[in-house]
């Protein structure tokens, strides 16, 4: 019966992750109500990223344990906070990483989706105040990942980190959009501007690799160039708009950049680092067409990895060297765009997912995402 | 009489540079016919850029002697070489030091203003030919400067390095558009693409830095910073529409970008570097906004000289780093623009001329530049 857990501890099941690197461990947890300016969901599924892992394994700060990770999902709206109506009882929901409190100046502006008042970053907590909403059942405290925790049948997220979505979306597709699919989407689409006929080069054919590609197919590109070491991701590629393919373990005796420049005639329009290795992306700055070439990076490098560009080749060539992250999505007034080109059947999201199973099931997604044998494995809270 | 010179030698005053930092000696030179594709000019008037002095003072390559410098003039066709149907003889004309041959992708794209057909480099030749127009009366070859060579009353320019001009517009005025003022106007117009109301920061208050105050004034800007370690900068700079100042040796115990970031509320909209310094280029890309800051590199550093950022800082802060040669202007299309906007008293050029002398007197112009006491020395051949 609606609204009978409202103002109460929820006791659900979460997918606890104990110490770095250590298989999850499904057990039962408290879930606080929401303070003010909070929102407790119900998750209904939640996919996997690889940002997942990366913090799965990572024992150093900010590493820390034990925690609830997990940010890619899709919800329902249990019970809301003070001071919150943008949402009720019963909305279906996206928990999304990055905040967007709707009222500063960046959040205001279409330029930027970098909010000021919540600042996107690696917390133990919740946004808003130092402070968790998971206890185990001895009342010691979970720290949360992300400002989501989606690894848990319930979660509490903070109002910024919430978009409404239509409910006719089918949640094992809607829950894609709360990280991987609208970051590479997003960054072709927002960040990059591509342009109608363009050519794109594409480091990295994971997930978001792929769904720069999609972005980029979106945006009209005409030729979408994909460079992995792993021959088996042309194949994958090829459904997601990868015209060409780079092997860059395998081009005899030339370097990528001159296989590049000869493919398209002095270089790719735009150029996307989507592994996180810093020597990725100046190799894709060199693969840029000179005079109005832009590099993007997306991949996520260690803490304290550097760049490091000849001052004659940042003002002697016309490139331009940009950030993206989250794809340069707005969440609360981009994600409804991008999920109405999914309905329309423009934004083609299902191929994404290669595996379905149940939440119980977790560390099996990890092991496929770990061997690169999927790109999305959707896990079902109820199933 | 037209045309007598036509297809012999001109014998002419040329200030020949024998040795790195030596002063300029002013002698009699032959310059040859123009070959196919090419033009022969006699200048009425150059002025003299800081490019001048930094290859006045260069011992090593690109720096070779003897050499005829300067770039930054305006002239009239004495003749043409074969195949030259853009211009013909007594057409007014600026030579610029950026090739625009009009014919490949980068000079048919708007976005680009790169030349791929006559790559824009540091040459003591031609840029169609591997060959000196001059000589000196023993019949030793003097090298060229940047495609220009206008220290000398008669010069040999390409076809891709003229841009023919209303022949209304004062020559001491024009002669600026030539290099510099075109340079920093530019780099706001077209690399930047100022924005109405934004707020621009300027890293060094020379004449290239005043002329992207110039040009950001043009596109509106609201707020115009000047950073600069001279204080007489200040007064200055007031009359080319900078209305805040920072003097980046004086400002108490706080670094250069808290003084900006409070001033602007979290950053500058459009940074530009006009020095040539890389600590100055970080120093640029941390004043900007978070969210959508563009640095926009115009200072030339010393040759190997790097820019070093944290991949993070690239991935998480949603700026954009750029290059900006010639300001991204394309000198056949949008000179004539430029040059519109001038003669309707939009853009003033008038302030950056501090001086006026004869030809030569070309020595006290060098003085005065390098004694940091002059924007623009306008120096006139017939005077």
């Amino acid at each position: 019966m609606a609204g009978e857990t409202r103002g109460k501890p929820i006791r659900c099941r979460a997918a606890v992750c104990w110490k770095a690197g250590e298989p999850l461990v499904m057990e039962e947890v408290m879930v606080a109500p929401p303070l003010a300016g909070e929102v407790r969901i119900r998750i209904i599924c939640t996919s996997l990223c690889y940002s997942d892992i990366t913090f799965w394994k990572l024992k150093d700060p900010p590493g820390c344990f034990p925690r609830i990770l997990g940010h890619e999902a899709v919800g329902v709206v249990e019970s809301v906070g003070e001071n919150v109506s943008e949402v009720t009882e019963g909305d279906i929901v996206l928990p999304i990483f990055l905040p967007d409190c709707g009222e500063c100046t960046d959040c205001r502006s279409e330029k930027s989706n970098l909010c000021s008042k919540f600042p996107f970053k690696v917390s133990p907590w919740m946004p808003r105040y130092e402070s968790s909403r998971f206890t185990d059942l001895k009342g010691e405290v979970l720290y949360h990942f992300l400002f989501v925790s989606s690894f848990s049948e319930y979660t509490v997220v903070d109002i910024a980190n919430i978009t409404k979505i239509d409910p006719n979306i089918p949640p094992n597709r809607a829950c894609l959009f709360s990280c991987g699919v609208s970051t590479g989407v997003g960054a072709a689409w927002k960040t990059a501007n591509v342009e109608k006929g363009s050519t794109v080069a594409i480091f990295g054919l994971g997930a978001i690799g792929l769904a720069v590609a999609e972005g980029a197919r979106l945006c009209g590109a005409s030729r979408i160039i994909g460079v992995d070491l792993n021959p088996d991701k042309f194949e994958i590629g090829k459904k997601f708009g990868v015209t060409d393919f780079v092997n860059s373990g395998n081009c005899g005796n030339k370097p990528v950049k001159q296989v590049i420049m000869e493919m398209t005639d002095g270089g790719a329009d735009y150029c996307f680092e989507c592994v996180g290795a810093a020597s990725l992306v100046h190799e894709a700055f060199a693969c840029c067409r000179k005079g109005w070439g832009k590099t993007i990076v997306l991949g996520v490098d260690r803490p304290g990895s550097m760049l490091n560009f000849l001052s004659f080749d940042i003002l002697h060539s016309g490139k331009s060297l940009m950030g993206s992250l989250y794809g340069g999505v707005k969440p609360k007034s981009d994600i409804p765009i991008l999920l109405k080109r999914y309905m329309d059947k423009e934004l083609d999201v299902d191929k994404f997912v290669t595996h379905e199973m149940r939440f119980e099931d977790i560390n099996k997604a990890f092991d496929l995402l770990i061997q690169g044998k999927s790109l999305r494995c959707v896990l079902w809270m109820d199933k």
